[in-house]
């Protein structure tokens, strides 16, 4: 058995795990960011507390612990630094975990994480190799290789959101211009849609009704409803997305060519309407066009993926 | 001993190599290109065998054979397609190079092995992650993780060559617009500088003494050259090659993260001069700001790169 932290900028989440990477049980607390490492781990002791006591176990009886979050651990301290929701630098997550739980605890990036629980369990459980993205707020994304996660000689490696799809392009919130992130995470989508609706004068889209006339609310699943409802606005907002998005997804296939390419986060809920769109675009764009193709597909564990791929890192 | 071969598009080269990397010998023929896969193994044949009788050794002293070339291997098959200066199309290399010669027989992509023997006894040696570019005609990139050669599940990857830096951007002759390879190849540089040089109408640069005005003559050695000496235009145009070689290496730095990143290929003899521009430029590009950097060296191998890469692939 493992349990699996889930350390996000909203909400902190604890699973326990068994060896196939069953989620057995979750509980979750709500995260007020600017806390201290101390707190932090308090909270997520508290989670895994309730979860023992949920099942009448131990601590003893847990193989591994592992947490995921938003940021760069280093694995041979036991240190984590984030610099995003979560603003830790160098914190002693591990040393302070253990003066609770004396177990071994392994760290890892929450994007990672999501990538790994998809190689284990998820959508590209039958291949070696394999590359998740995540779509949200920003593009998170994690490399599988024989099932192990790698991600550099520094554990910051795999940032392909940060990859420039524009030279001088977009303004990115990591300060370069131009990166896909800038292009295709979900406030890039909705930007998009909103400056061609504030040029829409005569109100033509159905999306103005969608939202109460409230532009603020316009969000990824209004988008692609009153795309698939035929709304010129918003089809033209959807083929722009998806042309800067394959151009991300061909570029990372050309360079680490995963077996399947899993596509998770807020956007992936839109299914086989967003998959048929990529890949016939994806597949026009990458390089190599004889040799047996890379699989995309949606992801399969939704919002537990994270507690999933954490469990599993000691496994 | 091992024996290494580069099947290039103008020459073939073969050499001996030992186990510590070091080439002993080296014999080249020219390729009269579009040539049957028969006649390739042929030639290649002769090269090795002139390299043992030299030598005064027989194939059954040598461990394997390494066959580098600019295509697509299947190892499990032995076979190889190329489609650039060499056209072949699922070529049975290995059957055919063991009609002559009872050895094992590894394919590799050239790129990846120029890789290999920078990570092995090249610039690289000292760490496990590295990828080596090698700019030419084209941009090859090679991915090394603890010494192996990583190319994706179909051995088709590291074309990072054919990544996107501008959306609908340059035409590259891969068909895609906008990639790094149509801005940072030899045949790119010298497309900007001949482009500035058409409208300088009143011959200022002193790059046109330089090519005695003719502008075909205009190559990557005498716009660096002509940087040097102060020449405003050619400082111009390498300030933009400098531009975008340093976008394209920054994603490759995101992703991947190696420990070191090594430049080869024909602009690589810029060294130092080339290097402090890049290096300055690329981490300021780079999404990870406070963890260990990516060391950028300049290759070390030279045109043996392949050769030995190569021999090195049944290490």
């Amino acid at each position: 058995m493992y349990l699996g932290i889930d350390l996000g900028g909203t909400h902190i989440s604890a699973g326990l795990v068994n060896e196939e990477g069953k989620l057995l049980k979750k509980t979750v607390c709500k995260n007020l960011v600017d806390k201290s490492c101390e707190e932090y781990v308090k909270n997520m002791i508290a989670l895994c507390q309730n979860i023992l006591d949920d099942q009448g176990m131990t601590i003893s009886q847990i193989n591994s612990v592992g947490i995921g979050f938003p940021g760069t651990p280093d694995n041979e301290k036991g240190t984590v630094s984030c610099n995003s929701s979560i603003k830790i630098n160098n914190a002693p997550i591990r040393e302070e975990f253990n003066k609770y739980f004396d177990v071994k605890v392994y760290l890892e990036n929450d994007a990672n994480c999501a990538a790994l629980s998809e190689a284990v369990v998820g959508a590209a459980r039958d291949c070696e190799h394999s590359v998740t993205i995540t779509l949200g707020t920003g593009i998170g994304v994690g490399i599988v290789t024989n099932k192990k996660v790698y991600s550099g000689f520094n554990n910051a490696g795999s940032e392909a959101g940060h990859n420039i799809l524009v030279v001088d392009g977009e303004k990115c919130p990591c300060g370069r211009r131009g990166c896909w992130e800038a292009y295709s995470s979900a406030p890039a989508l909705k930007r998009e849609a909103v400056k061609l609706l504030e040029n829409d004068k005569n109100k033509t889209s159905c999306m103005f009704k969608m939202v109460n006339n409230d532009l603020s609310r316009v969000d990824g699943k209004i988008i692609f409803e009153a795309s698939k409802q035929g709304d010129v606005i918003a089809q033209k907002v959807v083929a722009q997305y998806v042309k800067y998005l394959s151009e991300g997804i061909a570029n990372i296939i050309n360079v680490l060519m995963p077996e399947v390419l899993v596509i998770g986060g807020g956007i992936s809920r839109q299914g086989d309407y967003l998959l048929e769109m990529l890949k016939s675009r994806v597949y026009e764009l990458i390089y190599t066009k004889n040799e047996p193709k890379t699989a995309i597909k949606i992801a399969e564990l939704g919002v537990d993926a994270g507690i999933i791929g954490a469990a599993m890192l000691g496994r």
